[in-house]
């Protein structure tokens, strides 16, 4: 129902009905807008049927409600049944999710050849190289070293690629951008684990191996390895990593291609140059339109894209909205997102989720009164490092037409008159 | 394997072995130590059997490893079978965790008639009372509010009562402290709600009902409603909170008593008294020596335990070890933590994993050099309100034998000769 005689003019931020958030605040307005069927109700309370004896026990370890069973990740196979089993993708459903976190169970997940069903008891971490003393770690060497804690997201670098394809794709918002997906992460700081080894003067890159059968491997400059931030994780969100996460312990480098965070670690090589496995040269590098592909680009872009309203998920009436997403970047913190609702021409100051955390997913809000004609909505995110998101215009620019690694462009959802979202290009 | 040469005199930072962090740097010396089979490899590397063919595809919703299945709540019913189902507690396995958070399938579980299912489409959060226009909320129109997040433990105020027995009880450390949990917590600012319904200036408390069989029922005082930080909460730690905590929401009062942060909501009432109903007079009191009762005693004190070592998590050896443990405080953020080992004579201050977030959990880790001889080990948390965690006996000092809640006096373990840990009071 809509109810617009308390917005005022000077709430309008930005064109397309972007309001300031102050409408959320003031007395039985907004809301009351928003709110179709927040409405009187029949003194005394009727008691529900599941009120009215005990219910279900204490349990082990829980489930989310049955009425949620919808909200999963979506499985993509790369392949046809039969060849290359386990390659392949599941996106997180952003679209179904709040806050800044990912619970275990809906982090998304890329493998290169399935999950390895691994012994933790027989599992071991080599170390060696260009080293002082080639280690072989158990997991119970690995649980006594001192641990530390950092929220941090991990983004594949094929995310969104279905905005690389020539016409825009149908897709959930979690379909197109859920290779994202963030969570504290508890381990090792690997600078700490070198220290056992040592590491020669010469050295500077680390070959870092996983058990799967495609033995993922990636050359990971010294840099990074010893830039502090660097884990090797044994722990997720306080319980210990899944198999799909690299269970028993993974490699984590905040910021960085998920590519490079290598699961079901198993072996720290260290060298004096990258090896150029396949994993880095026949994927996870940037074709140009010269001709070059540009290698070893690690840091995963800033970058944002707005959850709700968004495919499937839709304004069913005009009136007072919240309009909500994530931002995120790898080189830094958050610092500012822009929402726009009509198509670009204007842009307000959304409100952003503090403290935000550097290398790590922010939330962002801001209040829009949809009048029920079509537009459409993008919002652009900026970080400490000075980095803008682009459009995808700009963004395509380097590259050739079928470049599909860190894509990072503006996303933007064109709402119909019957507030149907789907994604467009402009 | 022992190796103490490379530990020097002034590495000691207090008694029974408590060392500087800085021996967990020192290249080659402390973790060698702590090793006992970080040696050396045979190359080439084997290729394990789980390498050579490829693992299991991408999942809709993924679960911990199976060989983590021993990691679960340890399940109490308070009542024989038939009697009061679902009255009980399932208690978060802490010391089987590691960061700060809680996922969602271990966070503990208090419920008075246990889970209700409730069908989300007909449940309703009514606001009545003191209000100027009394309003019943669908989770559809909730939904549509601008939320917020924040991360908080919730901790029961019966948490520890095992060690207010005479007699050390001899369990886990999550199964005598594991009544605590942090998370994530998404939803809308419990002042905008009340924004929406008025409130009389009359009004000074509310009081929150469950849906529950119980119809579990606290009064709030309408300062920690309207005081910024207290939430009806939709999600946890990113997706819906789940049936146990309160599906499909809850009331979140960060630092105060569980009890309070009432599950399941189905009805705020604003009136201008605490209505005393029975869950804030036949518990949830403070029973004292004088045979008084203090009630409405909500903030959670200052309070840390260790959660390694711990009952069934042993030394096995003497060694370089590191001391882990979790520090929390119901008034704001943990500022100190220190430990001994040497049964409260002498006391080190503990690294806190930073940023420490006001209350939520807080993680420590200290450098411990065991003799292999019989120790007691502590740990004392302070909060930036002035707080002190205080020993058994001084936090007895004012209560009833039998007096149960609020128990945050500091924990002693004791270390065996042959390295297996009790509980003990000092």
């Amino acid at each position: 129902m809509p109810n617009h005689q308390h917005i005022d003019a000077d709430d309008n931020i930005a064109g397309g009905g972007l309001l300031h958030r102050r409408v959320f605040l003031r007395r039985g307005v907004a809301i009351a807008a928003m709110s179709a069927t927040g409405t009187g109700f029949a003194a005394p309370l009727e008691v529900p049927a599941w009120s009215k004896s005990p219910g279900s026990s204490m349990s082990p370890y829980g489930s989310p409600a049955p009425d949620q069973q919808n909200v999963v990740r979506t499985v993509l196979d790369l392949y046809p049944a039969g060849i290359a089993n386990g390659a392949g993708v599941s996106f997180t459903p952003l679209e179904h999710l709040q806050g800044t976190l990912t619970p275990n169970g809906l982090f998304f997940e890329r493998h290169h050849s399935g999950v390895p069903e691994i012994n933790a008891d027989e599992h071991r971490l080599v170390v060696h190289g260009q080293v002082r003393e080639a280690r072989s770690f158990t997991v119970d060497d690995l649980m006594r070293f001192p641990m530390t804690s950092r929220i941090a997201f991990i983004e594949c670098a094929g995310n969104s690629l279905f905005n690389s394809f020539a016409e825009p794709q149908q897709r959930r918002a979690g379909e197109i951008h859920g290779l994202v997906s963030c969570a504290e992460w508890t381990g090792i700081r690997l600078e700490d684990l070198l220290d056992q080894t040592g590491v020669d003067s010469s050295a500077s890159w680390i070959i870092a191996e996983g058990a799967d059968a495609a033995k993922h491997s990636r050359s990971i400059p010294m840099e990074k390895a010893l830039g502090g931030d660097a884990l090797i994780a044994l722990y997720q969100n306080g319980e210990r990593i899944r198999p799909e996460q690299g269970y028993p312990f993974r490699l984590v480098l905040p910021g960085w291609q998920g590519s490079t965070q290598t699961k079901w670690l198993r072996r720290l090589k260290v060298v004096s140059a990258p090896v150029h496995t396949k994993d880095e040269t026949s994927k996870y590098t940037l074709l140009q339109k010269d001709g070059q592909a540009r290698q070893f680009h690690f840091e995963m872009g800033v970058k944002s894209v707005i959850t709700s309203p968004s495919p499937g998920v839709s304004p069913t009436e005009s009136g007072v909205y919240n309009i909500t997403g994530l931002a995120w970047s790898g080189a830094g913190r958050i610092t500012r997102v822009e929402v726009s609702a009509d198509g670009g021409q204007s842009w307000a100051e959304a409100v952003l989720e503090t403290p935000t955390r550097p290398k790590a997913l922010s939330r962002f809000q801001q209040a829009w009164q949809w009048d029920g004609r079509p537009t459409m909505l993008m919002s652009r995110a900026y970080d400490d490092q000075n980095n803008v998101q682009p459009t995808r215009e700009a963004w395509y620019e380097p590259y050739a037409a079928n470049q599909i690694f860190h894509q990072n462009a503006i996303q933007v959802w064109s709402v119909a008159e019957n507030g149907e979202v789907s994604n467009v290009y402009i």
